[in-house]
């Protein structure tokens, strides 16, 4: 919190979850997860969001506190972590895709075509697909592993 | 930011939310706009979460200037504002109700029964209804200002 005052916990459900992913950074780890399979640290490290390693570990941190992932060994690599959602995690699905029809429809510079967001306005599993879909190409930009 | 750093805009629809709202208040004001029939910035002071003044007045800035909010005079009390959400505040509700819903249930210390999460499971109609009389309720122990 900004001014470092202890947060009141008020029972409301969606204060719970801003405690865990009210920042401008968890719900973009959670997204990648999600979205574009991402599983190692370096991956999350290359979002176009740039963001800070400090930071991904801290939210990383929290997330498997909270228990929205899980980390285990790489059965490819053991030197290497791989990140995984739980169901808790999986679960913030719908919010994402609610976060993304809003910002589809409003922002004036995004690169996703309107037809996208309005075709796709009630059904939440072919968006899903689609953003899955879109998230997959983009991944591909990163260097692999192995 | 914690550390300051500008934030790199991606273009990405979830991003452009966050970059609005991606802090642990910004929705909870919201939310008090939306489901408490909040108008005044006293009310907002007296949400549970007990916000401090400067933030609320730095938010409310924000979502104005964003658009999620517009400000004009109380037509009974020239001296005070009143805020109200525009159609892209209010569009944000989808958002709120799938994150109240996650909350419900995945907080054990919820007040909100699992019933109520469970039977209004995907009827955001009357989930959205049951939400606003529950914070009307709340709102009636805010002193009315006239």
């Amino acid at each position: 919190m900004s001014n470092g005052r202890k947060r009141r916990v008020s029972g409301c459900p969606i204060d719970y979850g801003l405690d865990i992913f009210g920042d401008r950074w968890t719900l973009l780890v959670i997204r990648d997860l999600l979205f574009a399979r991402k599983r190692h640290f370096k991956e999350l490290m290359k979002s176009p969001e740039r963001i800070a390693s400090n930071i991904l570990t801290a939210r990383l941190k929290k997330l498997e506190e909270r228990g929205l992932i899980a980390r285990c060994g790489d059965p490819d690599n053991r030197k290497q972590v791989i990140y995984t959602l739980t169901d808790k995690g999986r679960d913030l699905t719908p919010v994402l895709v609610e976060m993304a029809r809003w910002g589809g429809r409003y922002d004036p510079n995004t690169p996703v075509p309107k037809s996208f967001v309005t075709r796709f306005a009630r059904d939440n599993d072919q968006l899903i697909a689609d953003v899955c879909a879109a998230m997959a190409g983009a991944a591909h930009k990163v260097k692999p592993r192995r």
